[in-house]
Parts: C-alpha cells; sequence; structure tokens
C-alpha cells in the first residue's frame, strides 16, 4: 500500500512541474523556494477516519479530494498562493488498494487543478483506520496576508458561495445509520476559494478572513475574538445551499452552524466596493461587524437575538 | 485536553520570540518570513501511539521530546537552521490529563533550546491512541542545502555519535513485554544535530548528508540509491553505543540496523578536512563510496559480505 502511495506522489510532484519546489520527495526534507518578496504561509488539517470521514458515506476520491481541500482553503483565507503540500498518511493493513489509489486520485486530481506538487510527507501502518494530516504550503507578498485580526466596528460582513449543503448531506446521512444515500452523495465537491482570495488581497478589499471550515457561527466567531469587535447576522441575509432533489433551500441552521463547506467569511470597510460576484461565486453581505462584543442574530421582522458558536457537530468530531 | 494544549502551543509561540513567525496560532494559516536569500526546508514526521511509540515503555516528557526531535534531525540532515513547527495532535478522550501536559512539556523544552516556536498545528479527537504529526519548517541560504543525491565514487563516509543504543533498548523492552524497566527507560534523550549539520553545509564539507533514523544500513541504502552509488563499511570502525550496566558496547547488529539514534551519516570528498569531533560530538569515519551499486560489509579480517538495508523494525514499525 504504502508503496503505491509514494509511487503515485513522486509521479505528481514532477508532473505539476512546480518551479517553486526544489527538491521533493526521496529526501530529508523538501526544498522549497518562495517567490521574491514573499512571506511563507503554513497550514495542517487532519482527516482522521471516524471522525471526519466514514469510508462507507463516501467515495475514496471524496475524502481524497476534501483532505486536501481542507488546507487549500485556509491558504485561501489568507489570501494566499498554495505552492506545495506534503500528506502524511497511516493506513490499516487490511485496507483495500482500490481505496487508496481512489483516495490518491481524488487528492492529486484536486493539487494538478491549483498547480500544487505533492513534495512529500510521511507514511505509516495504522492499527484502526485512515489517518492523513494535510500540510499546504503557500506565499503570499510581505505583509499582505488577510489575518483575522484587521475587522473594525462599521465593517460590512460578506460571505461567498451558499452555505449548508455539507452539513445537511450529514445529517441525512447520520439519520440514515448504515444505509447509503446515492443522492445525498451526490453533492458537489468543495471548490477551494482561492482566485477569490487572491483577488480580495490583491485589491485590499477584505479587512479580515477566515474560511467557512466549522460553521459560520464559530467562524465569525473568531473573528469576533481575534478582531475584538462583536457582530450582528440578517437571518434572511444568509445565503443557503440549494440542494439536487429539494424544493427549499436547506434550514437556516445547517447555513448558520454547518461545517465543510469551505466558502470565504470576510469583512470590509464601508467605503469599499465589493462585487456581486467574484471568479464566478456570488459574494453576499450578511451583517455588520460592531463594537460590543457579541453576536447578534436579526430575524425578517428585526427581532434579535443572541448568535452563539455552535458549530456544526456531526458524529462528535469538534472536540 | 485540546484547550490545554492549545494554551500551552500559544504560551511557547511568544516566549520563542522567534522573529520568522509574524503570525502563529490564531488564524487560518502561520505566516513566516525566511531570512533574505533562503530557501525553505519542510519535513513531516508521524509519531502513533502503538507504532512509534508505548505509553508504557517511557515517559510522555521523552515521547514528547522524540516526536520534535525527529522532525528537527530531518533539518539537522540538509544542513538547515529550523524556524517553526506544527504539531497536529489528536488525543483519545479517555486519556489522562497528566500525560498530555507531560508530552507537551517534553515537546516545548526541545523547541526552546532550539529556538523553534511552535506555530500552529491542528487537534482532534482519536478514536484510539494518541496520533501526532509533526511538521518543521527551517531554512538554509539558497542552493546550499545537503542533498542524499551527492555521493561520489571515492566519497569517505562517516557518522556521528555512537549509534545502536535506542534500538538496544526497544529489544530489551520487547523481550519483558509488560514490564517496565526503568534502567532502561533512562537511556538519553536523542539530540539533534543541528550545530553539526550547520557546520558541515557552511564549510560545505558533506557531498550528502542523511540522518540515522532507520539504520545505518537503511539510511546509507538512500544515500546509494539517490546518488547512483554504492558503498563499503568497515564492521569495526561502526562506533557502537554504550549503554550504562553494559561493560560491552553494544551487539554490531543494534549499531548496522537500529533507528532512532538521529545521528548524521555523511559523505565527504577525499580532500575534505574533516575534524575527530563537531560540536563536541565524535566523528567517525566509517567507509567509502564505491562505483559499484552494492553495499558491503566488510569484516575484522578482511572478510567481505553483502550488506543488505533492515532497519529495525520494532513492533512492525516499518511498512
Amino acid at each position: 500500500l504504502i508503496a503505491r502511495v509514494k509511487s503515485a506522489a513522486a509521479g505528481s510532484a514532477v508532473s505539476a512541474r512546480n518551479r517553486a519546489i526544489i527538491a521533493g520527495i526521496g529526501d530529508d526534507c523538501c526544498v522549497l523556494r518562495l517567490p521574491a518578496g514573499h512571506e511563507a504561509l503554513i497550514t495542517t488539517d487532519f482527516s482522521l477516519e471516524g471522525v471526519h470521514f466514514r469510508r462507507d458515506w463516501e467515495s475514496a476520491e471524496a475524502t481524497g479530494h476534501r483532505c486536501l481541500a481542507r488546507g487549500l482553503s485556509d491558504i485561501a483565507a489568507m489570501g494566499g498562493t498554495p505552492l506545495a503540500a506534503f500528506l502524511s498518511l497511516a493506513l490499516p493493513p487490511d485496507l483495500r488498494q482500490q481505496w487508496v489509489d481512489g483516495f490518491m486520485r481524488g487528492l492529486l486530481k484536486l493539487a494538478k487543478e491549483f498547480g500544487v506538487g505533492l513534495a512529500g510527507g510521511d507514511t505509516a501502518a495504522s492499527r484502526t483506520g485512515v489517518i492523513a494530516d494535510i500540510i499546504v504550503v503557500g506565499s503570499a507578498p510581505k505583509g499582505s496576508a488577510v489575518m483575522r485580526s484587521g475587522a473594525r466596528p462599521g465593517d460590512s460582513i460578506y460571505v461567498t458561495g451558499r452555505l449548508g449543503a455539507a452539513a445537511r448531506r450529514i445529517s441525512e446521512l447520520a439519520s440514515a445509520r448504515q444505509r447509503r444515500w446515492p443522492d445525498v452523495l451526490r453533492t458537489a465537491l468543495p471548490e477551494p476559494r482561492i482566485k477569490i482570495g487572491e483577488r480580495l488581497r490583491q485589491r485590499r478589499l477584505a479587512s479580515a478572513m477566515i474560511d467557512v471550515s466549522d460553521g459560520l457561527s464559530t467562524d465569525l466567531s473568531h473573528i469576533c475574538e481575534e478582531s475584538g469587535v462583536g457582530a450582528e447576522i440578517h437571518a434572511d441575509r444568509v445565503p443557503r445551499a440549494q440542494v439536487v432533489g429539494l424544493r427549499q433551500p436547506v434550514d437556516l441552521r445547517f447555513a448558520l452552524h454547518g461545517g465543510d463547506d469551505y466558502e470565504l467569511l470576510f469583512t470590509a470597510k464601508p467605503s469599499a466596493k465589493i462585487p456581486l460576484g467574484i471568479a464566478g461565486v456570488p459574494v453576499t453581505k450578511v451583517g455588520l461587524i460592531t463594537r460590543s462584543k457579541q453576536m447578534v442574530l436579526i430575524a425578517h421582522g428585526g427581532a434579535r437575538q443572541t448568535l452563539r458558536p455552535r458549530g456544526w457537530e456531526h458524529f462528535g468530531r469538534r472536540s
């Protein structure tokens, strides 16, 4: 198993023709050259079987895709450009080769799409379940990375795309127990918003940014905490995902608290001209940054209630 | 548990006062500034319970120390200087807080010793056993990193320190089954050879380098493979570890095939003047790089036998 992963990975590093990677797999470290005047952006994300994914709930390709998408999304949230990925992968001895091949296929297809070479990692035997840790290294011009800490009272709050599809899918799967739900599984795979992040950073449009990996309410609370501010969100402005086979968009709770959407949540000065769409993806104003350090949800009629960070907890995922 | 890890980590990033880390824990990515004219060196290493360590075989501090030492040793093997570390850590819910505190203490003490800030990572719940993945980022001046591929026929082969103590210890523990062996556990913790690696790189003394993490025979085979050469090793020149309580140094098999010593194995041109010791650590010439693509072990009397890469396999570690 491990040998196949290594050979698949080695092939990709070459085919990516990534000029940043001076030396990749086959030495003690990868040697990476950053563009002149750039800083390195580094992020790591676990994908643990039974915690972040279940093999009976989705294809191996989807799991491989999402494993890398989580890291790329963090680079997008800084306004960065991804350069290289590193995969630490531990596999149980009885795992089918077919699954491993599918996982690597899904991961490497996404890597190729974003010009990211798989430049290293580690492999091991796992006693139980698949253990993957993805590390993505990107870069941004010195001092230009968009942090979580830059939101100021009066800034508008925006979100890309539509939220809640992933959470609704997991909710359906969890309630069905062991049954497979092919229609639900056909949910589109998350597309890391690299281009949108780059555009916002280049034009200095965003004052703070984060990706929606743990749910809007939880990720917004991180911006509020790091920036020392509060927020008001208008419930009827939150863009809810439309799921195939359903007439209505997903419930508000999925859009507010559901994780795994990998859209971008950002703030911008009132004077900033934010387009209605960037790189073909809708951008929606959902609220306002406030001086009071609380998060408030404003209903259609104007009623206000406290918005608590309760990112979607599927099968005890968040700890 | 996770909250305590995060607070311990956040404290360390500040206390390290590492000027390379522009933004650490608390954003989507760490922002890292490399010294001008440097390339990034990146390495990742798993430490999995039951695969790489056992909680009943050593203290939590020792496990934390070794977790980071594995990554630092890879930076040393390139001649690099470590800048920042990232820890992805998944913990079983029933783990004692005391163990986690000890693990972080051992890891952070070593990080401080080498001026490395803990700049990020991921945390999760584990269904079984402790899962740690350490990522270390370092740097070296452009084009100066020492690769595995630079060995040429006629080069001498050197090793730092003495080999085999870790493998002998594990052999003792494994044969004792569940019993604790306090004396054996008192084996010194591996010290990453950062200073030696830097010295060899600065003076351009090493033509190829690797760290002895999988055992001399296996790690030498990596140099031979990447350089397209072979090697002759003189059995009686291999520096064998002296273990407390034993009159004789450890058996040759531990020194030849034992992993986890984290010494440096390097090659140098015949004309290179290699000191007998660097940074207080002995440096020993153990053999010669050859044109034939085989590895040969030469016994005391001159008898030659094939040297096979059979890095020490403790409890099925290598896959």
